[in-house]
């Protein structure tokens, strides 16, 4: 028998959900904790069911790990340093199983023991429809990254593939534009695991941080490409006012990626792709690449309004490339 | 014409909304603040349309001020020392119109400038249903107040009366188990604005700090009682392992408030009131209750398994006086 949340009663609910919290943190509504670092990056990340995710294509640990992933890399796209924890607010109908909660809060819970922090608390409420809302807080030490730090004569570089997560995710709806028995089997294997259990930028953030030249200051621009590989160029481009010019050969792609539509459209703004686009001085970007396994040097800064462009000139409408939308 | 969210598109609607920001937080995806103490209190609260509150009985201001406020009144229930700011995030309809956003932006708005603390950014989606979720970052200083810090002989001391908000809504839904004309105009003015712009316990805080006996250590059991008072006592009870002994004729009820049920019961558990419900030594009760208008000793604690008493030592039944379930 399906035992449901409102069969259990909210009291009895965070009873049970003591055993994921830091120790002593569910007596009260707030958490309580002692900073190591004053200078904080905090972020709220808000995730709607049938929007973000969806039970046909995610278990629910996966939907407690991607959710937690996804706010890290937000984290990450900003220069964390250490990451002291997260809170959780879950809105879900009364009729939602004791089971599936659970396993939600399993999978966030891999997830910090995965990128570091721990479960600080938060809320339950009854709704129609399922939201996660995640707020994680860290540290920021020397490298803050902005999306406002780009400067002319940059070099851009991707930590990672994209386009992964938008593979998975039709190769788990059986999307009819692609035939998955031209796929190599470890590519469809990387895509699923990238759309269900996402890597975030933290490991290349390391690197980036350990491989700077010493003569080099600790300036660089960046954020994380969740909404996409362009959306994150068009808005480092804004921020900073200049333009981003990239080189239709050097595109992040996975190994054994096919050529043509789709997969220039989700390689391009396939969305939910976890890595982090930087802006870096040339020193900084060849130390790094030489460094970290499947970065990519994909392009350059220039002054000028904000827009992307091809090497030859030629502009990239973000339109043609759209595939994600929040409204 | 009204214009609706889906109309703007995420990027001019996260455009428009930088002006309640603070400056330079919605150029990247987390907001960075340096904190002035390193003892944070963090709190995450879940706001459901039809479930916390409803277009029907508050202005979208009303919404985004309570909010606020309760989120607030948790980190005040935990003995906040200042508050720093606060993310929200909102899932809400693609067809909700800006100027509602606009105006429960108002709201978030006039609550911090009252309440004190900054908007620090926060996210945005669609869903079918309207979902806010607050989170509150405060430090706390020589006072923390627990729900497990109660000890055999203290005092039971609320900030304030209780009850209104739950009137407020009455009289909001024309509830026709009340008369208001046999209301004085005073009660129905206070309850509807209890109802919609609450206060917290920020100022019986604030209080309770100052008026503290210099040999008294700084030792008190607190919560907020935004569950109700019942629910806020028995959660101290079962926290701190002891009983709450509550005078029938000393219940913190407003003035001129009527006799019989559904009062009581409002009184009792009506939730969101949104006051202070402390445990304290004696002297230190009884120098609070001097000090601060509209607070109560409303009675005492003693050892025993976790339960709620009558002086009378009949025990007081939380279900008789259940009002509210999140599930």
């Amino acid at each position: 028998m399906i035992e449901r949340l409102n069969q259990i009663g909210e009291r009895e609910i965070l009873n049970r959900l003591k055993k994921f919290m830091v120790k002593g943190q569910i007596e009260d509504d707030t958490a309580q904790l002692t900073l190591t670092n004053p200078n904080i990056l905090i972020n709220t990340d808000i995730f709607v069911e049938n929007v973000h995710f969806s039970d046909s294509t995610m278990s629910p640990q996966d939907i407690g790990w991607k959710t937690v992933a996804a706010n890290i890399s937000d984290l990450a796209g900003s220069g964390v340093d250490h990451i002291f924890g997260i809170t959780v607010g879950i809105a879900t109908p009364a009729k939602t199983s004791w089971s599936w909660l659970e396993k939600v809060y399993q999978g966030i819970n891999d997830a910090l023991n995965h990128f570091g922090g721990q479960l600080l608390g938060g809320d339950l409420s009854r709704s129609n429809q399922t939201v996660l809302s995640i707020t994680a807080i860290g540290s920021v030490g020397k490298l803050r990254l902005h999306r406002s730090y780009a400067k002319n004569g940059d070099i851009i570089v991707t930590s990672g593939p994209h386009g992964l997560s938008r593979l998975g995710l039709a190769l788990l709806t059986n999307n009819p534009n692609i035939n998955s028995d031209n796929l190599s089997k470890s590519l469809k294997i990387q895509a699923i695991k990238a759309h269900q259990r996402p890597q975030t930028g933290l490991a290349a953030l390391t690197t980036l941080k350990n491989c700077k030249p010493s003569l080099t200051p600790w300036r660089a621009a960046g954020t994380d490409s969740s909404d996409g590989l362009l959306n994150a160029l068009q808005s480092i481009c804004e921020s900073s006012y200049c333009q981003a010019i990239l080189d239709p050969n050097q595109l992040p792609k996975a190994n054994s990626w096919p050529l043509g539509l789709p997969w220039e459209k989700w390689c391009m703004n396939g969305g939910e792709d976890f890595e982090l686009i930087l802006s870096l001085p040339s020193e900084w970007a060849q130390s790094f690449v030489a460094t970290f396994p499947l970065s990519k040097i994909i392009g350059s800064i220039q002054k000028g309004d904000p827009k992307l462009m091809w090497t030859n000139g030629e502009e990239i409408s973000l339109s043609t490339f759209s595939e994600f939308e929040h409204f």
